[in-house]
């Protein structure tokens, strides 16, 4: 065992600083779970009272393995720390920890707060002593504390000791502006050990405006710190935070860390980041960053024709880990000789056994490698997979064709002249040898335009004729669109997920430079596979 | 004057390593001239002999002031450097300046090359000389030359040795797997300085796999390399090179190398590098990365309550440089945190002065309030912000009202009984005093179908009266869509980027449970904001 390291995630509280990030309270509950499952020591959940999103969330989060922390700041000059009322809203969040910020820069506490320097030594250290006091592990934030320590390292440093003797269980180093490279935060973190803060007291906390956050976080970490803070992806204001998608395989993986560090997430886990990662992206509906460290899909994708060939007759020749360790894969593109196995595995998944070598196999790999150029994704849309791979095999029945259909959208005013949108959809089908015509608008129940991909739902579920039954507990629960190349060439992918009254819930993608079109399309599969779960190969 | 740090830029090489990236000629031209005005001291045009595209660009390019460099491998076994017909390729480019990967890493020599370890020796020494004998400035890859360390030193140094006594300008340290962390890096490139390569000879360049790749460049400087290698914004093989447009601002910007070294690039050319950084994701077609470090569009974006404020006072509070050093631009987008001040530096950013205290302000503000509650954001989506802001105001020029719209989407079997789909748009406008009706399809040039925004799009943009000139050469650039609420009461949020003729380009944001009425309001914005700007508040 080597020295515990601690991992502290804020991808809830500073992630949210991201532009164009606003996580819902039911986003917040799925990412805090990911954390906890992976491991992370420490889950920031946000700041309670700064909005009604966050205070939710400590409503509704259950118990949690990683110490649930909720974030504030130091109490405010002229007033008691029990009587401040920002203050107060984060210790009634109730969670275990609670992690302030505050300043160490004496700039910023003449500038931006406007009190003396000794004031805000006295707001720490009561601050600190109050959450202590309420029986909670208590943090302290060191807001600027790289430009303090350049600027006045002996107030900066009394900052740190004002939060350490009040009872801080960690004083977290940060550099807020992100503009510290690692050798100064590797000597700086070792003046504050020498200066009287322990190592094992101490965090880091780095924003990686000079892309050299992970490198930072590292340095601090050479220089004794035993806590990391980051957020998964980068996520965070301006450039973002440290990524702890970066981080976690390196202190893992990689020596010295690997052996010299021990930290809470485990090899088994590990496996499970790349997961992680392409969740969070797909809470914020964002194309995952392909030559994301570890985790992108071109992490480990060997285009030169040098690194392919050498790479086949030995992966180490140009990897620098086991994609599988994080739960990525290997691409070598213009070679499928390393897909069919994992094919076959999914396949299983799908309940298609398929024997080794079986041709099948290379044209389905085919059929899947030119859909991904077109865009497709079959990361998720399982069931889209398995419908691809059944008719690779011979094993999609036909239950019913669509001979065309007909979507119109329209606004105009109404009898009240208000303008007002309306979607109207016509669906032809051909079914146990019948022509079916439905028609279905766009309106729900409370008579909103629900749209036309809406009204084409409906209007395809409506008579599938002997199939209707199968069909009628099936319902559209959610729809996301990405555009899969930017301008004008733009594809738009969708994916749809549908759920019944079983309890199951399977997603299918479509494809088309037509949005409603590429709908149209997931929603088709989507009701196949239904079909077959329910009805059988047979059909 | 510091020491001389020398800049090497391989974006037209290993860039174009990059996961769906491959440049036409006529863009490595384009890159190479923005390279060279930027200042850079080496530009990597390709491998001559590789592809027919290399090989053009170098026939092509004209005289450069950034030394042109053409990229090979050193001969292989069992002829002279003379004979060897992909050296002589690379020769026949005629650059002042040839570099030449090779094996320093012993396994590589013998898994790979299958060659004994004294031949790979012999085929390094036997091609530089060859160079250095045509008059030609030789440079040295070290291909995985620090697991090549780790593995062999003494062999790993016999190989840069030979290099380096035949005549090489430069022997470059490659951590061509991405897997060395900086501070081995920094203690590597220390011994191979010790070991009798001076540092005057030396260069660096690294990937990103473990997001350390700008660190360990400067790293290798503090050890002392007088090369940096690297790519703009990051591109390459797998997770990427060191990103050289974050590197020249920290060369440049921060200590100890703002003092100490001096590169090829000047202050003048950095206010350049945003311009650079976007020009080339604009030649990739993708969009810019917004929390790329020093460019992006959210490197200066200050979303936090606390620090927006502190911002207002201030800039260095919560800024690391100016952003206007680089050519990058402050951003304090409008979030429900934002008060009245910052509602003015914004208005004021659209050329709408505003007094301090006017009741419009908080009309406006509520106004914003709302609409994000329904799903708009105006992060990023200024010119719709400019809109409302303008309607609270009483400044926004009625120039048209859409009377109505129709869009309908088809698909059904065209007469060679072949699936296509198909939409058609029609708009009604009333623009001076007069009804205008126009109709499109969604049909491109090419003849496919491009959904039914495009025809949307179109067909608004076809008959503005008198307004039509001044939209003409606007065009519709990107399109982002996101569902903002999941589950069946999604509501969906559409992005639209527009440019014109003058280089202009803004946002538009629209809102609502249909998708397609949403995508009609942004573009409608867009229409609206290009004909304030070109017509102006008198309509």
């Amino acid at each position: 065992m080597g020295t515990r390291l601690y991992l502290y995630d804020t991808t809830l509280r500073d992630g949210q600083q991201t532009q164009g990030v606003q996580f819902s309270t039911a986003e917040k509950l799925r990412i805090a779970k990911a954390l906890d499952d992976l491991g992370l020591d420490y889950i920031e959940g946000g700041w309670p009272g700064a909005n009604p999103t966050d205070s939710a969330f400590f409503d509704e989060i259950p118990p949690t393995r990683a110490v649930m922390t909720a974030f504030g700041m130091t109490k405010r000059a002229g007033r008691s720390a029990g009587n401040d009322d920002v203050l107060s809203a984060v210790l009634n969040a109730g969670t275990p920890a609670v992690c302030l910020v505050g300043k160490t820069h004496d700039f910023h506490v003449t500038a931006a707060l406007g009190i003396d320097l000794s004031e805000n030594v006295d707001n720490i250290r009561a601050s600190v002593a109050h959450i202590v006091a309420q029986g909670r592990e208590a943090l302290f934030d060191a807001e600027h504390f790289f430009d303090g320590w350049k600027a006045n390292a002996p107030y900066a440093l009394e900052c740190l000791k004002a939060a350490y003797d009040a009872g801080a269980r960690w004083i977290v180093l940060c550099d807020t502006n992100g503009g510290t490279l690692p050798h100064e935060v590797y000597r700086i973190v070792q003046k504050v050990i020498t200066g009287g803060i322990p190592g094992e007291n101490l965090g880091i906390h780095t924003h990686n405006d000079t892309e050299n956050a992970v490198a930072c976080s590292l340095a601090a970490v050479d220089a004794g710190v035993r806590q990391v803070q980051g957020t998964l992806n980068g996520l965070g204001e301006r450039c973002g935070n440290a990524n702890l998608t970066s981080l976690i395989p390196t202190l893992l993986l990689k020596e010295p860390y690997a052996s010299a560090c021990d930290i809470g997430v485990g090899k088994d886990a590990l496996e499970g980041l790349t997961q992680i990662s392409r969740m969070l992206d797909e809470v914020l509906n964002r194309v995952p960053m392909r030559q994301a460290p570890y985790v992108g899909s071109s992490a480990f994708a060997h285009k030169a024709g040098l690194h392919a060939s050498a790479i086949l007759k030995d992966p180490t020749t140009y990897e620098h880990v086991d994609p599988g360790t994080v739960g990525n894969r290997r691409v070598i593109p213009m070679s499928n000789q390393a897909g069919q196995s994992n094919l076959r595995r999914r396949l299983a998944e799908a309940g298609l056994e398929v024997a080794p070598g079986d041709p099948a196999l290379a044209r389905i790999l085919d059929e899947i490698k030119t859909r991904e150029a077109q865009g497709y994704t079959y990361d998720t849309a399982q069931a889209s997979f398995e419908l691809l791979a059944r008719g690779g095999l011979g094993r999609l029945p036909d239950f019913f064709e669509v001979k065309r259909y007909r979507v119109t959208v329209e606004r105009r005013r109404n009898k009240y002249d208000r303008m007002v949108s309306l979607s109207e959809a016509v669906v032809v089908v051909k079914v146990a040898g019948e022509k079916k015509l439905s028609v279905s608008d766009s309106l729900d129940t409370e008579g909103h335009d629900r749209g036309p991909v809406n009204a084409l739902s409906k209007a395809l579920s409506k008579d599938l004729g002997p199939y209707q039954p199968v069909i009628d507990d099936m319902r559209l629960v959610d729809f996301k669109v990405r555009i899969t190349q930017g301008g004008t060439e733009a594809v738009t992918r969708v994916i749809i997920d549908s759920q019944d009254g079983k309890g199951r819930r399977w997603q299918t993608v479509g494809v088309s430079a037509n949005i409603v079109d590429a709908s149209f399309e997931a929603l088709l599969d989507a009701v196949r596979w239904k079909l077959i779960r329910d009805c059988g190969e047979a059909g």
